[in-house]
């Protein structure tokens, strides 16, 4: 295949961006002039766009309009609500444009957060690492009786994909039982599916209700007053989607009344919270800004993803992670 | 068999008591007037004990050698310090006395408690639970990089026995590489298995090193400076053993130079540390009060636990738990 012109706004580290160099081998590699700052940012347009067949990062719409040589977007993100629109698809299939995301990269990290989440919760760590008292004292006769081990307790995943193919075997040695809500199922998947018609018949069985929804005009605010009072009494809530899937105010109540036992949240909307949220002082209730697809050599793995999917779009393999 | 004279110092939730006088029948039960406040406790004398057969709980050395009807002593801990000698065992031996421990109800929430520990430092949870920062912040980008997963690590256990039976399936999905330290392989370990003398082999190689070691005369000190010092570069430790296992200053001064990445302690010397302790304001020292044994039904499993035994003591099957 001739060499390719590949253009990247993506902000990685010296030894991630040495690794992309090397591997896009004859290609020509534009870089942005100013990189994203996160793989939650928008770029800014930047006039060099126009001449790229390939985009790797977060590139913005009106500059892929304006293309007229894009052949295929590669996101550095898991999440592609810009994207995920009619109006961009249909712009997209008329174009023969192609997206690809990242989620291969994350969806591993993301189940280790929320699986240490549910570790964390089970042993009550919270409390416990922020109290010294002698054995013996009320106050430690309270805490060694907090811990409920997850063995044959109940799980709700909303959003059967990637992520929580990843976390199901890392669930197995406690036997739990594991539903998860999908839209449409494949048949293939390792637990039992039920679809969202089926959800208010399951949710009161519910102990840990983990939602890895994406943000879009479905999944808006999924999470709701109804949804959090038909859980289990003393249910834990994981968040690991996208806050908008959210109604923060009836999880605020719920945690409140003490009908939800705990929130685990590594996303909120907006991010951060700002000072004075209700949810910065609500009772159990612990969030992680945004870091559950983190990890070391994060950088490099998802250079290595990219590179990956570009020897495949060499030689007209199917993308891995196409989305669109 | 006839009616046996129990005595019991254990101070359990009205429940759990029930349950233990539902249980023991015929048998007559003897509670001591002062029940011992912690399994970690000394009782103190009774003469109410004189009478006993059996004795359930913490009973005091002086009790047990005045008493001349006892047979059984079943502990309601894990631990045996106190009767772990070669006077004692000599003396139980002439009198025909056995005692037994209450391993198996700490054992599962002893290994889902330092395995809380390990996935919660995989995820950098204490610092992610404790930032609030913009995604794309550079907090942010620092705090993204800081989890590395345990795939594929290297664990050594210090003490095979029931936690770490109960342990290594929750760590194999992740793939990790396991020794376990036995002074007495007896070949039917579920892992690879070194005698002391391998150890220093070991260390250099080793990510997450796990001390299961109770208290008795061999295992004082046991992890000291070359011990910590041999380790591979930072590495974590974790103690759910009996805090006289290690040398806390050397633990403090491997924390401080940044050698070892964190450790993860449920039990020091003493507990709990008193005010000023230097390990209280070491970095990355992660300290809960000596609840990882316990669990939501904790009373209730002790006094399950000793009716089981005490159904095996009426038929002379061989008891669980024997230790002397």
């Amino acid at each position: 295949m001739n060499a390719l012109s590949l253009y990247t706004d993506l902000a990685v580290s010296g030894d991630a961006l040495d690794l992309l160099r090397a591997g896009v081998g004859s290609h020509s590699l534009i870089q942005a002039r100013r990189p994203t700052s996160s793989v939650l940012a928008k770029a800014e347009p930047d006039p060099a766009f126009l001449h790229a067949e390939v985009a790797f990062g977060q590139p913005d719409l009106d500059s892929i309009r304006a293309s007229e040589r894009l052949r295929w977007i590669h996101l550095s993100s898991a999440g592609y609500t810009r994207y995920d629109t009619a109006a961009f698809r249909d712009f997209a299939r008329q174009r023969g444009l192609r997206v690809t995301n990242s989620s291969q990269v994350y969806a591993q990290p993301c189940a280790e957060h929320v699986f240490s989440f549910m570790m964390a919760q089970s042993r009550a760590l919270p409390v416990q690492l922020a109290t010294r008292t002698a054995n013996g004292s009320s106050d430690w006769f309270r805490l060694r009786t907090l811990p409920r081990s997850p063995r044959g307790q109940t799980v709700l995943i909303l959003g059967y994909g990637t992520i929580a193919e990843h976390l199901i075997p890392l669930l197995a040695p406690f036997g739990m039982q594991i539903t998860a809500l999908r839209r449409q199922p494949r048949g293939d998947e390792a637990v039992r599916i039920i679809p969202p018609e089926q959800l208010a018949a399951v949710l009161p069985e519910i102990d840990h209700l983990v939602n890895f929804l994406p943000d879009n005009a479905a999944s808006r605010q999924f999470v709701d007053e109804s949804v959090l009072a038909a859980l289990k009494p003393g249910a834990v809530f994981y968040n690991i989607g996208r806050g908008t899937t959210v109604d923060q105010s009836a999880l605020d109540r719920a945690l409140r009344s003490g009908r939800l036992a705990a929130a685990w949240l590594d996303v909120t909307e907006p991010e951060p919270l700002p000072d004075g949220h209700p949810l910065l002082s609500a009772p159990n209730c612990y969030i992680t800004p945004h870091t559950a697809g983190g990890h070391h050599g994060e950088h490099a793995a998802l250079v290595q993803h990219f590179l990956q999917n570009l020897r495949r779009f060499e030689t007209n393999l199917p993308l891995i992670d196409q989305v669109i």
